[in-house]
């Protein structure tokens, strides 16, 4: 399948990496609880019925915004491009496919493009945002996850495909690949801009949902610490799954929480760089992610396989 | 309930620790890849059909005496004594009471008793051992968990109470206890003589059976990086239960794997010290150990409960 | 020579372990500063000029009291014996030997004895505390470097022979010790009672003084995290050897940091289980501890050597 | 200064990483011993006179490549670019500024531009090697360090404001600079094109010379394990400054070790990502780095600031 060996060192779109995620949420006080007093992200600000977090090493204004709304859902997935300039040729090419497109207005963010990309993904583009201090060095505020800055996102949808053939059209890479066991279909494909192996990731499964948003953390220590926080903070029942290792994919240390409106987090401290012309795709079966004693914690929730937010 | 506010100060055996098992396996080199090649602990002798292993901290001769038998067994659990002097005390003792105790000859150890408790543990005192070096700063053989030593031993027996009974006649000290939701009848007692707070415990179920020998490793990073190991080198399937964490009696990160004859291994990386007066039993009950958003990871594998192996 | 063979099993003061420092500080809110808010000790208590303190598994009242006083100093090393009754026979030896020793109300303490041994440490003997709940799971409270409990302290004085004498006497077990090279006289002895290898260690050097206490903490990751913390909360500057790695008695992981007022403190997290007959004592030579390639950064301060704090 | 603002969003080449170092030994048994056997990498290689080394998760071929030579020197600095077709620009441009550039064959590398940049740095740039499979999850095989990836190099010379207006040319990015008190002429800069802070380094020294290469590594438990493993074996003097805190440049946790020959060897665990048009480059004098107690640890050796490796 030639997609599956597309290199793309080229890209004719200047996207640099994932950067936010804009998230609904039903209780912003619990959530402050949840994502403030016990993962340890920090709060550049509350304004009205929103808040903006972001990791201890982010200087931009915030990688995940919390709106309040009435349901539980995925507002926006937010990435970036170089410069304002690569946003005139990102509308013209949505344009082109006949994919909605418009600039808007958004807060404390450089002139803004929403998409909706083909497989219904609402995605929000900027060059730029306001920035605050990173807070590298105030260990005195690191608790919890002591999260660094957010990675990447995992959508659901049902045309995994075109979804790879989309991204690929923006210059994205393909870092790594599923298939199910006798075919050569990729059923969840691992796409990048950064230079690590993932900032947008697509699975088979009813959707467009946003299955997780990943945060980078700096050592195993915080992977269970962040467990620990949850059950202090009376979060105990959000760790789904893991703490564990990613036998395929990401290869990463990783664990992943429900947060009070089910949507999932993720926070993993290893990813390998894969920049080089030579780094091709990697190819994993079913079998290489469960089967037999070269793996361990397999035994996922079903929640992890079937739940995930839907897009507003 | 008097047993569980006893204090049990003035021992009158002068019993230390507990200090080794013997287990019966069925291939002799397939242990040695589980707990030499992929746990990381240290071969001091192999002698016909028997293996004797220790941890990077031990001067023991063995923690863990592995012996070929046509069937997964324990042979014995090891306690032992202050001086030679206190092995005839407890002679007596279990001579008065009825129950088995005979003088021995063990390989490498000093005078040594087998005796039975009135749940049917096979038991073995001794004084002394020969020594061999210390490896704390043989680093270059640190690998897998890094197994330091043997902390206690889990024996499953119907009869809590009774062994309760008889261990704080023999000087040990109760630290934590659990009750079933409703009563007040411990169904399982947490005992000690070293100061922190377990040497040997009771669980109620079917036995005598061990139900877990547990041995301490240096930091979190051992728990997953045991589990990786595991994977690995052909273990991955050895990995039951964990990493977690304790929320009842020990409190400590843990995880369990089980060798390849079904003898189940705890590493864990923290217990508190309880050597004070004051320092009176602690009660829990099922509930605390499971239930609400107090606790995370508490979904055990059956297999964690019901299997454990039987003395031979 | 005798006393570094002596075995010690059969002691007769029923001594359980080194247990709290009473230490005179000049500046009470700095102090809080130092050890509640950077290094994550607990304060039990405030009550008038004195504030309490305990480590996070603690269930004592206090292992650490600030006095405030006129300069820094030491007020007493406090030790742990089994019950009450244990007390009068230390009484009668400390008089027999000719040494204060007095009967006092201590708050929060049971029956407390002031004694001073033969190289003028002031000691502070008691069966019993106050307790409190221990804050093992209070994971949101962590932070610093997460100390757990006291573990030992270490005196400087010129008489090392005589004290090692004295505490054998007392029924500690000497666990460790160093010779200058060439000679066998020990400068440096290392005494214990709770069964790992230190409760109070002498070292050869004008005093009495008190050199350091020892707190222990949970990982490698809490080293280099309270030196983080300590530079976040303007307390870079007691960061006064380490992280790094004892090659010679306890062979732990270590950090020394001085508080405001010089008082030193230790933080470690990774000792050996010290309890069985056979367990000699070690000997080590200076060239051990310093010399050539099989040893890393051993370049500490000269303060290290040379500062500790006089008894008042 | 112009210079120091300069963004630099539109490279004119393609470079994408600094990948590999080329060094002289003088011994290559004994580098062998100090590279594998104890820091943990890998080896590719051994070919005649030449081992290749690489990190645990490396596909390329090599990332740190020793030679035998009769004196200790650095060979090559070398570089990557996204495709073969990148190098032709490169060589122009170096031709046009009068500096050596040339075309060489270079063993398991694709085509390869070796040229020297105007403070004298030997420069070597390639757009692709031999993969091997990347060691991820061969946590078996994982020791010392556990060595992930080349990160970046550092680099001594006279003239930093030249070489950091030639690589700005050359379209690298300024994260950091040092200016010392007083001045705004940058005495230290800090340059990247992969979008963590740094690929290449240049501090103002006598020079050119190679002040260390850096490889990244999994926790801070690595930081402390690598200076255990010299120790065990003979390597213990090669622990030069750390493990410690940087608390300009990089913010990272890290220790700096000698390798046999002198070439110095840093490990860290942390940088923070560098991608965003907003992340101006961000302005340290010498007080921020050592000054007042909101730093610890920083008296370096002071072969540190003295020591480095001659080009050939």
């Amino acid at each position: 399948m030639d997609l599956l060996s597309h290199y793309n060192i080229k890209p004719g779109f200047n996207i640099t990496r994932a950067s936010h995620v804009v998230l609904g949420v039903k209780d912003l006080d619990l959530s402050r609880r949840f994502y403030v007093d016990m993962l340890g992200m920090v709060m550049t600000a509350e304004e009205g019925d929103t808040i903006y977090l972001r990791g201890l090493e982010e200087a931009c204004h915030h990688s995940i915004v919390l709106k309040h709304a009435p349901q539980s859902s995925c507002l926006r997935v937010g990435m970036r491009v170089q410069t304002e300039d690569d946003l005139d040729p990102l509308k013209s090419h949505f344009d082109k496919a006949g994919l909605p497109a418009a600039w808007v207005d958004v807060p404390h963010q450089g002139r803004t493009l929403h998409a909706t990309d083909p497989v219904g993904t609402q995605l929000e583009f900027c060059a730029s945002m306001e920035t605050r201090p990173r807070l590298v060095l105030a260990f005195n505020q690191f608790h919890g996850a002591s999260p660094m800055r957010l990675d990447h996102v995992q959508i659901f949808c049902p045309q995994v495909v075109e979804a790879l053939q989309f991204y690929l059209g923006m210059g994205f890479r393909l870092s790594e690949y599923i298939v199910s066991d006798g075919t050569e279909t990729p059923r969840m494909v691992f796409l990048h801009r950064k230079g690590n192996p993932h900032d947008i990731v697509f699975a088979r499964s009813p959707g467009p949902r946003l299955h997780h948003v990943a945060l980078t953390c700096p050592e195993s220590f915080h992977l269970l610490n962040v467990c620990d926080m949850a059950a202090s903070c009376g979060f105990g029942n959000s760790v789904e799954y893991g703490p564990g290792r990613h036998f395929g994919p990401g290869y990463a240390r990783f664990v992943y929480l429900r947060d009070p409106d089910g949507h999932r987090v993720e926070f993993f401290n290893s990813h390998y760089q894969t920049l080089d012309i030579e780094d091709a795709p990697i190819r994993f079966t079913d079998s290489d992610l469960v089967a037999g004693p070269n793996v361990w914690g397999v035994n996922r929730a079903e929640s992890w396989f079937a739940e995930a937010t839907p897009f507003a």
